[in-house]
């Protein structure tokens, strides 16, 4: 039997379905396979529940989303890779806003969930950042664009999580209320891709490394996370799945306090 | 004197007026400056022939713009850079667009002009590149797009010129014909920043130190431009601006036969 | 009073000696600061202390090496940045290491320490890592090496942080004792530059503004740093530089698991 | 018959031998392959054309190395992207050499041919570049250095093509005769890997897609390449594999010229 396989179906449509799970039992049985990681979200965990319950073999589950919105773990594996690439974004829109009289507008993605823009916001010196979490007062954050307008502030750049707003409706707010130029930029999938940092990989190597002595050891229906002492920890999936993780939301502060 | 000098003004509103010009050329004086080494386009080199006019001060253009628009020179200081950027991004995006029922469409920039596109479509292998300087038939495009769909092509990203269309409305006739889903980003300024590629600085070098050689020997109202076979050429700067700059179009039929 | 300057001078042989230290305090006074954040390690703190005990200006350090070697903190600033630039290196050499019969040899910094070599080697997945830590047995990871060679491992790298040998000699050995053909890279001041991380810099931020907050207090000889909860902590400098702090060695063995 | 595949082969020690060649030839009979599109240098070449000659299939070279050291073409696939990927690396080192009293040297590829020296040198604004073409008058260099220290400029980087000398010998010749500190970095097989830029997906785009053409209408043992006029280029493998390909020396009058 060979550990640690990754099925590609987990991501499928027929997965979801009683037959697609018994065509994932048939390939888990024939290829004698002695245990299921499966990184992903809580798609990927019922999916990785419904196959235990159906044919028994161990599975254990990594959290991966770009996210960081999976209770059972301080970081998801992807985290530190999608912020980083949106930051990467964020100093190029920098290099050229200085010197002009406009507003940037950044959508990054977070459907349910301000992570990424709050954390790419602090990294980049965002002026300002609309979570899903917080409601955004428009009229105080277009007084305080005018008021660093007053004083000469060269550059503004604003970060919208996608969950919050369109970063062309925050745009067409701005200007219409401040009268400012804005230009936008959508990140979209860009977020996605990209060679992993040294600290997904890093989490990534610790956490399989883990989940192999897990399945190994014949245990099942668990999830290998990270904790606040950086170290690897260990919950069931049902109780990951019931869960719910919030960024903290006491950054925007930060944000407030670093953009004068 | 010192010889090539950018002055900050040349992007400014003020400068456009005779005060402004009439400012600037007072720094000329005071500065005892040799002469004026201008990097940019349309904009730019009107402001160098005007201070020149007004004060004497010898004036000489360097091609500088993302667009790769300006008559004289093969390339422009920026493009290699602004290539290589949307290329990355189209990267990230083709790393997930695999495995998914989902066309990808990319905003890059070009107001008036598809050379980013063209490029970057060529080099990022996009299935189909949509630019200003010819009209696209959607249902055509669309056609293709089922047609890759029903042999199982895993993959489809469409690169738009901002001139020619936004990705936004791209993607909604494409849904809108196809059925199929779509994800947009724009790159927007994105694109003008970061660090300059190796044949940027290279051109700029090149470029920069012809300007110089020119401005010590008194010569003025030129351009300093790249030729066909790599040599630094010259040119009239009043030449430049009332020529057009076009894309080799015929990029779009390596496209069309390398997206099969 | 402005809060939070860097004095230049920290890094000065200048600065070291009393006169130098004279001359900034009189910067201190005459700008009348109102307080000194130094961003180092032991050299800048103790010179932060000598200028605190000459005239009395509240300091407070933040830990900044790339080694990731200062006590009263988990990471230091600068640290993140340098790993993943040594990583992007060693993924760079895995491109090419499979399908040829060579030992790659990267030496990566870490004068006394193997914090650097260690995070690079899990992340990048090294065969091996070398610090000086803990001694190397040349002859049992040649014997390692020939047994990887003879199952038909394409591709064998090592890391070793310069504390504990040259990558040169490393390389040296490797040829001698297995006869295979080694390649050597190594990434010196490489690694001290660059674009910092969205960790680096979103530590460096929160850091900073807690810096500055214990300066406007009044509060002085203190270092700010991130704790194992990943909570803002403060330690006085004296502690500081007295401790000691030594990479987590135990990540050898998990080099060593994930090398088959 | 499926055109322009890639035999794996063709770096092999084996694929030089009669046997491996024959071995290659009933797998190109077996496959029925329409012809044989290589991507290599020298050794590739020679292979292809006596792979023809044993068995008649067309074969059609794409010049692929990172020294631009191919006759009959201005750039080889792979030359840009270890350019952009050595300035990276000198970059890095540029952000730390300011404010010290040191001499930098990078050792960068280039056995017999100093182009990839001498683009990044000038793209990155080296003080010196050392290659084979030309000897280095060491000790007229070093008066250089004690000049630019004198008159308190920052930083001086120096960068050696390997075939000229190695950086660890250059250092120690500066110290020896300066006394100044050096420090060395070796970039070794870093330059060989990594994702390649725009430029060389563009190029291997349009060569691939000629040589393709070319296969399909049967002709075989020639070479496509990039003209100096930017357009695509047919010659004879024999006639590329006795050719020479030597850099513009004359670029080293630009480094000296811009090292002031």
């Amino acid at each position: 039997g060979r550990g640690g396989t990754i099925l590609r179906t987990a991501r499928s449509e027929e997965f979801k379905t009683p037959e697609g799970q018994a065509r994932a039992a048939e390939v888990i049985a024939r290829e004698k396979l002695a245990g299921l990681a499966v990184i992903g979200g809580d798609g990927s965990y019922r999916g990785a529940l419904a196959l235990h319950a159906r044919c028994g073999v161990p599975v254990v589950g990594l959290p991966g989303t770009i996210d960081n919105d999976i209770p059972g773990t301080r970081y998801t594996i992807g985290f530190d890779t999608a912020i980083n690439t949106a930051l990467d974004a964020i100093d190029r829109i920098r290099d050229t806003s200085e010197s002009h009289d406009r507003i940037f507008v950044v959508e990054v993605m977070g459907r349910h969930n301000g992570s990424i823009a709050l954390e790419v916001g602090i990294a980049g010196g965002a002026e300002a950042v609309i979570i899903p979490e917080r409601k955004t007062d428009m009229l105080a954050l277009c007084e305080r664009i005018r008021e660093w307008q007053a004083i000469g502030k060269m550059s503004c750049i604003v970060v919208v999580a996608e969950g919050a707003a369109s970063g062309a409706d925050v745009a067409a707010t701005i200007t219409q209320i401040t009268g400012l130029e804005t230009r936008v930029s959508v990140l979209g999938h860009i977020q996605r891709g990209g060679c992993p940092t040294a600290r997904d990989r890093s989490l990534a190597t610790r956490l399989g490394y883990r989940a192999v002595q897990l399945l190994l050891e014949g245990q099942t229906n668990l999830q290998v996370g990270i904790g606040d002492k950086d170290e690897v920890i260990v919950q069931p999936l049902e109780r990951v799945l019931e869960g719910h993780n919030v960024p903290d939301t006491s950054l925007l502060d930060l944000v407030a306090a670093t953009a004068h």
